[in-house]
Formats: structure tokens, C-alpha cells, sequence
């Protein structure tokens, strides 16, 4: 009596995971977190409005969400003044991305990051067995030259540029991005990750024409509509791509009440206005902090903030590990040099107060 | 410039979808279904104790959900007398299937079904390239023998069996289908889909070691619990299997206020036991709606009921055309001789009657 038969490309991959979430790191201290600011989650939460709309739909969730999530669409088709046909609704980024990889990346088919972005995109490339090549950063910031360059070298059929980025929370200017673009190389998709631009500066969004065949744009509404936990994406790209991701994705994958509430939290405009402000004030307090103890901090345009802690990356674990331990949930970059900074989302007043007791004690504590 | 550059596999497949939703035969329409009977929703809705759960919940939807659904997962662990490293969480078993097949099934390997059973395990299949292999039903029932038999003579990798099943609304008693596994071609897993097994008398599963690794089980929120617009699936095998989902699954797929309203939900056996009271009930409702046009109906363990309109397929369409046109959303199988039925969800009273009012006419302009 034998098992199943997985394909060889599964029994290649390892059992790692991209990232342990904070239940399974309190599970593991036998206590709470007494401020999450790991994940870049928005702790300024949702719109009233948004939940209040979820809260309503919560009746209804006998009913399977609508597989077209028609009335999202058209809403994000307005807001963003493109066709219905060019916007997909998935499970997140995260989920998207999956789909996007599938569709495009089989065993040896080579794609294109930086080295140390995101995690959850490498991984879904190797598992469909797609190669992947890393460039560095350029002075803490993805280099879309070098990533560019380094596509049209390894025929790349997908290039992934976060802007802003994480974990750096560093950007470019989109009339620069959109120069930059004219570098791809013939029959290579650019994966442009704008989870975090609606903190960003005006312009940070290149413009790019809703039919270019050359880029898809990921958005999401767990970052600036703080509702990470519905996980609600969604990929604007030309309608020939759109309709591909019906081919293959979860028709019936979206929460019905995290659909609803996604309308809601778009349509709340003065939401969004007023938590980018407490973001701001949030990446001003964390700056304050680090000052306060002699540290730099990156320039942001996200709703988190890389602390140069001014050493190498063993010295920037100790601050991370004594952080954690005194309750207060952060992350870091995976790679050197950018793993000399520790990673610290925004949060309200009372986190960052938080913050500002346990940082002295996380250097001293680093510095032992 | 070009466009991207899709896999062979996906050049190669059709843009269909397994289902059209309710919602975009509304918009068609130009109105609203009066009665949602057709996607086998249950109308009695969740636990109110769920509902609450959910409601709370959602203030705190700024937060990831736990990417391994560690509570929900030692709860289900505990209900089914099992551990936690035998089940796996996702985005309803449509989400789970897609995973079940990605980690088996690459381009030409063998599957084998029922002609006429879940199309979304059919698209998922062909989406991975797999080659289905179909036999038919054995009066109006899947036939574990026929299908295991077939297995053997493909060299099948997988076989997927409802019990009960869908959409006819018969079932095997779990003791016979344990001893029709003994057929199972070694190397071949069972892909038993469970989701309308809470509705089913005592005994429809069958007792199968969880370490048994021929068999993997899929359950639901979706059905007995009400819960289907949250998207919470699980899957049941040997631990192996189950960790196997981890090398590709989108570890922060899960809604987190589903996860915490399947738990509460798990938890209320009370609403789930008045639920399948109040769903047999609907089914003997649905049973003499029929009776009183002269028209037999399948005994059912499910929340729906297979009415025979007693001709063939083209009638049973007309009568669904009609019945969909009086507001009454339903669906039928797909394939003959079962396609001489309309497949009908169990509601409450309210939505009988209208079904009761509805059911003569749709006759007798099917008779037209």
C-alpha cells in the first residue's frame, strides 16, 4: 500500500514556508505581543464605514461571494478610469501572484528580482520551477536598470520591481520608472508590486497605459484600507492578461463579506486621507525614536520604517531578538548590507510609545 | 512590443469557468432571484453564535489571519479525533482541490471521475494538464467500483468520489465504500469529497485510518454550517499529504474573521443539528412539491434534492428555464441520463412556497 504520487517538481521543493506569522511566535513565548508592528499591517485599522458595510454582510454569508466580484470591479474601473476588463480581484497579492506565476513560469523558465525582495514571489516561482535571478539593491533601493539588464541577459519572462519597495520602504519617481520601462526586453512582463502606494508621495505611480502588454500592477486593500485580513487584491494590466488569470484561478476564492467591505473602504476616501496623515506622523515618530538613540532611518513612502541600526546584520538581529522579547512584534531585511536595518511598521500613539520604551533597552541589550 | 509569454499549457487552455454565479444571471436578468436555490447554499445560515463571532471579529481585520489556522485546526482535530498534523485548512475545498491537483497532476497524468460529478475538480485537473477519465453513474449514484476499476486501467493518480454525492444527492453507507477501497491501484489516492456529509444518516463516512495514505477526505463551512460566502475548506490524510500543501499553498490565503467564525461555528453542534432537521424537512417539502405534479424525486443526504421531471434533458431544461425565469434560481446536471432532473437546495418555508407556486407553471410551460 503506497502513497500518492506527487509530481517530480513537488518532490523537489523544500517544506519551508515564506514567512511565520506572530500566532505561531506567541504560541511559542506563551504570551501576547503587546504591539504588532511585523507585518506591515495597518493598525489604524479599516474605515468605520467598511466595517460597519462587513458587519451588515456578515447575514449573509450563507451566500457564495459573486466569482466576478462585479461590483468591486466596477468601482476600482471607475476609481482608477480603466475598463472592467482590466482588473482581476484575487486573494491578496499574495494569491495574484501565485496565479500570475502559473500562468507564465514553468521548470527552468527564468525570472528576474531583487535580492531580498520580496519572499512570498520567490516563492511561488519555485514552486511552478521557475529560475530565479537576483540583482542588488542600489543604495538601499531596487535598481530597475540592473533588473532590466539583468532580464534581456537571462531572457527573463517576468521581472518583479516593488515600488515602493519592501522592506526598505525606499521608491522612485514614476516619471523615472516609466523612462526605465523602455529597457524591458521584448516578451518580458514587469510585475510592478504597488501594495504600498497609496502612502506614497503623488507620482510615486508611473504612468503607464491601461493596454501596455509589458506590465501588470498589484494592489491591495491590506495596506492602506487596513483590511489585511480580508485579503482582498487586485492586477490592472491589459484585458488579454486579465482574462488569462480566468483560465486558472479560484473562481469561487473570494470571501463574499471581505468583497463588500472592500467597496466600502474604497469609497471612503476621507478614511484613506486621514490614515496616510496618521502614517506620516507614525514614520516621523519612529524617525524621532531612532534619532533619539543616534540612528538613521531610511526616507519612507510606506506605512513602515527601515531604523538603520548602524552596525552589520548580526548586531541588527540582537536589537530585532530583544525587541520580540520585551513584546514588541518587528521584522527585517533578509540580506546584507540592507539586513543592518530593522523593520518597524507605524502604528498608533500608544504602540510607538511601546516602541520608545523597549528600543533603548533593545540596543543596550545588542550592544552586550 | 510584445506580450507576455504564457506556458503551453496555459496557451492550450479554454477560457471557460466551472459555473456562472447567480449574481451575473441577476445582472442579465435585470432583477433579482426571489429564491437561491441553485448553488446548494444553505439558506438557514450559520450559527448565530458564528455570526457574532464574525461581527467581533471584524474589528480586528487590520490583522493577517494565522497563516496556519492553528485554532480552527485544533478544534477540527479534536472533533474528528485526529491531529492537528493531519488536517489542512484553505480557501474552501474549491481551494484545497486546486492545491490536491498542482501537487499530483502534471501534463498527461491520469484522473479518473464520474461523468456528470464537481466540474471545478474537472477544471482544476485541466488546468494542470492532467487527462480525465470519466465513467458514468450506476443509477443516479457515482460507482466506486466502475471508478476504482478504471483507475487500475489508466494508471490513475488520482480518483475523485462525492458521498454524498452532487448533484444527484445519493450516497454510499461508509462501511461498503471502505471495502470497495481495497480496489484502489496502489500508488492512486482517493479524493473523497465530504462536503454535504453532516446532512448524511450516521455511518455515510466511512471509518478510514487517518494515517491510511490512499485516502484524502474534503470538508466544509460552506454546506452544513451555513457558512459558504466565507471560504473555509479542510482536508483530512495522513500527515505526509497534509504537509505536502505547505511547499505550494498561499499560506496567508485565510479570511481571518472566517477562520474565527468556522471555529465558533464548529463549536455550536446545537445549530448544527436544528440545521439538518430544518434541511430534512425542506427536503420532504420539496419531495411533495414534487409528488403533487406527479414527479418522482431521489432520496437525497444532502441539502438538495434531484426532482426526475420524468422526460429527458431538454424537458428538465425547459422546466429550469421556466422556474429561473419566475425568479427561482436552480440548477440540473450537466450530463444524460442524470440531466432528466433539476437539482434543487433545501430553503425555509418561504422559499417553498415560492418554490410550490412556481413548480406547476415551470411544468406546464416546459409541456408547451
Amino acid at each position: 500500500m503506497s502513497g500518492p504520487r506527487y509530481t517530480n517538481l513537488v518532490e523537489s521543493l523544500p517544506a519551508t514556508v515564506p514567512f511565520v506569522g506572530p500566532e505561531e511566535q506567541e504560541r511559542s513565548r506563551g504570551t501576547s505581543f503587546a504591539a504588532r508592528l511585523g507585518a506591515n499591517e495597518n493598525v489604524f485599522g479599516p474605515s468605520p464605514k467598511a466595517i460597519a458595510a462587513m458587519q451588515a454582510a456578515t447575514d449573509d454569508v450563507w451566500m457564495y461571494g459573486d466569482p466576478t466580484s462585479h461590483d468591486l470591479r466596477q468601482a476600482l474601473a471607475k476609481h482608477h478610469r480603466v475598463g472592467m476588463e482590466n482588473i482581476v480581484v484575487g486573494e491578496g497579492i499574495d494569491g495574484l501572484l501565485g496565479y500570475l506565476v502559473r500562468l507564465m513560469i514553468g521548470p527552468g523558465d527564468a525570472v528576474v528580482t531583487s535580492d531580498g525582495a520580496y519572499p512570498t514571489f520567490n516563492y511561488h516561482v519555485a514552486g511552478f520551477g521557475g529560475v530565479l535571478h537576483k540583482v542588488p539593491y542600489t543604495d538601499d533601493r531596487e535598481d530597475p536598470s540592473a533588473l532590466f539588464t539583468k532580464a534581456k541577459e537571462v531572457g527573463a519572462k517576468l521581472v518583479y520591481l516593488a515600488n515602493p519597495d519592501n522592506p526598505m520602504g525606499t521608491w522612485h519617481e514614476g516619471p523615472a520608472l516609466a523612462r526605465a520601462q523602455d529597457d524591458l526586453p521584448d516578451g518580458c512582463l514587469l510585475v510592478l508590486d504597488e501594495a504600498y502606494v497609496e502612502f506614497a508621495p503623488e507620482g510615486t505611480a508611473p504612468n503607464i497605459a491601461i493596454d501596455d502588454p509589458r506590465v501588470i500592477r498589484m494592489r491591495t486593500f491590506s495596506k492602506a484600507y487596513g483590511m489585511a485580513g480580508a485579503r482582498v487584491g487586485y492586477a490592472m494590466a491589459a484585458a488579454e492578461l486579465i482574462q488569462s488569470f480566468d483560465k486558472i484561478r479560484n473562481h469561487f476564492g473570494m470571501n463574499r463579506v471581505a468583497q463588500i467591505g472592500a467597496l466600502a473602504a474604497l469609497q471612503d476616501a476621507e478614511w484613506l486621507a486621514k490614515t496616510c496623515a496618521d502614517v506620516a506622523a507614525a514614520r516621523d515618530r519612529i524617525a524621532e525614536i531612532a534619532a533619539s538613540e543616534g540612528l538613521h532611518t531610511l526616507p519612507s513612502a510606506t506605512n513602515f520604517v527601515a531604523v538603520d541600526c548602524g552596525k552589520d546584520g548580526d548586531f541588527a538581529r540582537r536589537v530585532l531578538a530583544s525587541l520580540v522579547s520585551q513584546g514588541i512584534f518587528v521584522r527585517m531585511p533578509f540580506v546584507a548590507p540592507q539586513d543592518r536595518c530593522i523593520r518597524i511598521s507605524c502604528g498608533p500613539n500608544h504602540d510607538m510609545d511601546l516602541l520608545a520604551q523597549a528600543f533603548p533597552r533593545a540596543l543596550s541589550d545588542a550592544r552586550k
